[in-house]
């Protein structure tokens, strides 16, 4: 990756690994400090959070992989100290099924659920090797030819320091906003990989399906646009190497929208999908 | 409705209504006799027992229609007593989450738990009535030039009752399978509503996301598909009249795959989207 650090990280020692890792307190429970490095205007970012979700039940589950997960946002996740407590739901041999939350203390004293998850979980090195994709990878231009979001002419307000800690080449057909001529179009397309290397895992693609600009911004709605349900589907191991991520809205209607984001890895193969309904809240 | 009975059936007073009825037994705890009449070859489709979980949230939290819901196949419903458990996870103003299972006894007398579904629900009557759909509906033949499922020349062995119960006209151009010739795209399209004639509401959206028969027919797989997550936005109070249900699957791998629905009213608006992920068991 162009942007690489000269010696990359290795998956399982890296600022991502380093930020999601949960410490078990006692049996289903663990304990996060959310990490400031993965907020964008003060918000601790979605994706983040269901890595953080996802690696608890990685540990409280028999099987170590995310096939699926549901997560619905309920509150504002804050950095700093947090709690998850999982819930194992059924298991069995191929697959086993868990829930999990992530509570903080707010500013009373109260414990506050953030987010709740539910999620079925198998082993992706255990499944046969026999592909009968009909999608097409998305077409996005060479990375040299795509920009950073920093590259904007109106850098995010209140910055974002998830930026600094991803590698994102946006294409330049879905950056419209950028310039203030949003396309109409509810497209959002990039290259993803993490900042300091490391090659993506199922984790990071938990990662990468929230970690874009909203589509939202080529639709005209320059507004905050909070997730209210985000599923995963992982579907392969992904490749070393940089990932594709295309985002598409197709009913932006009643006040809501959903964005649906397909990730490709650099053998050509869908990686993951996702869906998300997300609330508009234009700004006032 | 070509096939409707001759008295339409009302909301609130059909056989979808009474077979999906709920009964308070203490706070959060209701009891339901899943009916027999909306099995597929004795399995109870997945549909209904959402439409099921989906009342019972109903009834526990305080907005009624679910906005975004999300279930997790745990183990195969049978028809019989069965009890489900709700959980207020969040109230607020605009949105709240509830979480929800299904349990029943099995031979053993042991209480086994079917499906979990966490979903946040809300008043489609308040959402704003702003659509800026880029999506356009499915094009399938008129009624007349479709088939039910029941024209098959293999009718699906040990029987279905839940096709007595549909008012389902298969698009023919999605039919391949049935005669032996799949078209090796994964598409199925239909016309889609209640046989006694009820019109849709949100519940029967739940029911008509996962009523048509599976995409991997026609990508050539007559094994069984079951479904291990489905979930469903709600995205507006579908007008009277016939539904039109589009299901893809772009992404078979690994012996798992995805199937997208659309569900579209008679007015042309995009009242449901849902994915779920399914695994692919071939027949021995």
């Amino acid at each position: 990756m162009a942007e690489a650090a000269s010696v990359r990280a290795a998956i399982g020692d890296s600022e991502f690994d380093r930020d999601t890792a949960v410490t078990l307190r006692e049996p289903g429970v663990y304990d996060i400090d959310l990490s400031a490095g993965w907020t964008i205007i003060g918000a601790v970012n979605g994706g983040y959070l269901l890595a953080v979700l996802g690696r608890a039940l990685a540990d409280a589950l028999p099987h170590g992989d995310p096939f699926t997960i549901s997560a619905h946002y309920l509150t504002a996740s804050q950095p700093g100290p947090a709690v998850v407590r999982t819930d194992v739901v059924r298991t069995g041999r191929t697959l086993s099924t868990g829930q999990a939350s992530l509570f903080q203390i707010d500013e009373d004293g109260n414990e506050v659920e953030r987010i709740r998850v539910l999620a079925s979980y198998g082993d992706l090195g255990s499944l046969p090797d026999d592909v009968r994709t009909t999608a097409k990878p998305p077409v996005i231009p060479p990375v040299e030819q795509c920009f950073d979001p920093q590259d904007a002419p109106d850098p995010v307000p209140g910055g974002s320091a998830i930026t600094d800690r991803l590698f994102l080449k946006l294409d330049p057909t879905t950056l419209g906003w950028a310039l203030g001529a949003p396309s109409g179009k509810g497209e959002m397309r990039s290259w993803f990989g993490l900042a300091d290397g490391r090659d993506p895992d199922p984790f990071a693609l938990l990662l990468a399906v929230d970690a874009l600009p909203p589509t939202a911004f080529e639709l005209g709605i320059s507004g905050w646009v909070p997730t209210v349900e985000l599923t995963v589907h992982v579907r392969s191991w992904p490749a070393p190497g940089p990932l594709r991520v295309s985002i598409t809205t197709r009913n932006l209607a009643g006040g809501f929208l959903e964005e649906d984001a397909e990730v490709w890895d650099s053998a050509d193969r869908l990686v993951a999908q996702s869906r998300q309904l997300a609330r508009v809240k234009l700004s006032g």
